[in-house]
């Protein structure tokens, strides 16, 4: 283990126990964005944040469970950011799905999307925080589909959405053939056509 | 590391490394089998094997890299098994979904999805692995399809089908909300309609 020099601290309200989690955090998207999932280790963080590599695997156990620690909270902030309100939910889901596109298409997106799809989802506490992944996006579209019944449109349900749109986003996220971001409007109104069989 | 007893191999044509290397793959899809992607570690697996740890680091460098190895192999039996052959476009998908589905249900199928969902697709050899996994299921799409071209029906191209009948199984799979063979015909409708555009 290296006794790596801690730099400055950034100042965070929530005392000495929230800065480390911060720090720890911001190391790991620096290194997602820079070496991608899989060209870190656990010593890599600790050096980043300063902090010693024992005290990430006593609070997080290990790298993958802090690496779905960082995607669930990258989630919940995505849900806390506005949502698109163009006026129709086909403006709002193209705008929503164009977002989480570019997200995808940066390492960091995508190193935290293949952290979460490596994780088995029974039997241990990691797979609440799979959960929180998925349901950050979930409860997200789910308010803009509200909105859209609110204004009078035929509206899709949530299932179809996410498999029509998220799903095909990740399929080419993970599986490179295309940009994730090709051919959006296609996507887009095949989810809104799930709505003419209601 | 243990030295691990061997047991009597099975004898296959190709000699010692191949006798080897089906060792490993059994011990691996036995293994994922019983306790699921992430539940055991390389020793583990040469212990099963009845082979040195360092053969196996030696051979295929990382257990990540067995993993991909053990999904590419399996697709490629899968690709070399029959192809469903219903005598309409819609049975074969149907059909070949439902199978699909049934393996995506249980550990081992999941495991070998999650390993290949894990890795990152560029910038190492292990890319070639992945391509392998999921081409050899376009492969098998593509002669379904071709098949029905020839019998005059409408054909959907490649890539719906992939985005819009594999994805949402991959997608139900890894964050289990629901079974992947529920609704498959609606999903294959989905796919068939596609068509309809062309």
């Amino acid at each position: 283990m290296t006794d790596a020099p801690a730099p400055a601290p950034r100042r965070r309200p929530g005392g000495r126990t929230a800065r480390t989690g911060q720090a720890v955090h911001d190391a790991v998207r620096a290194l997602l964005a820079e070496r991608g999932q899989g060209g870190f280790t656990g010593r890599d963080v600790a050096e980043r944040a300063g902090v010693h590599e024992a005290t990430i695997y006593r609070r997080w156990g290990s790298l993958d469970t802090l690496l779905l620690d960082v995607a669930a909270t990258v989630s919940r902030l995505n849900e806390d950011s506005p949502l698109p309100d163009t006026g129709t939910l086909r403006g709002d889901l193209l705008t929503w799905a164009s977002a989480m596109a570019t997200d995808l298409e940066g390492p960091e997106g995508l190193g935290l999307l293949r952290s979460v799809l490596a994780v088995r989802t029974s039997g241990d506490e990691r797979a609440d925080r799979v959960s929180d992944f998925v349901y950050a996006r979930a409860e997200a579209i789910q308010r803009v589909l509200d909105r859209a019944r609110q204004r009078g449109e035929a509206v899709p349900e949530l299932l179809d959405v996410l498999e029509r749109l998220v799903a095909p986003l990740y399929f080419r996220a993970i599986f490179a053939y295309r940009r994730p971001d090709a051919g959006l409007a296609e996507l887009v109104d095949n989810a809104l056509a799930a709505a003419a069989r209601e």
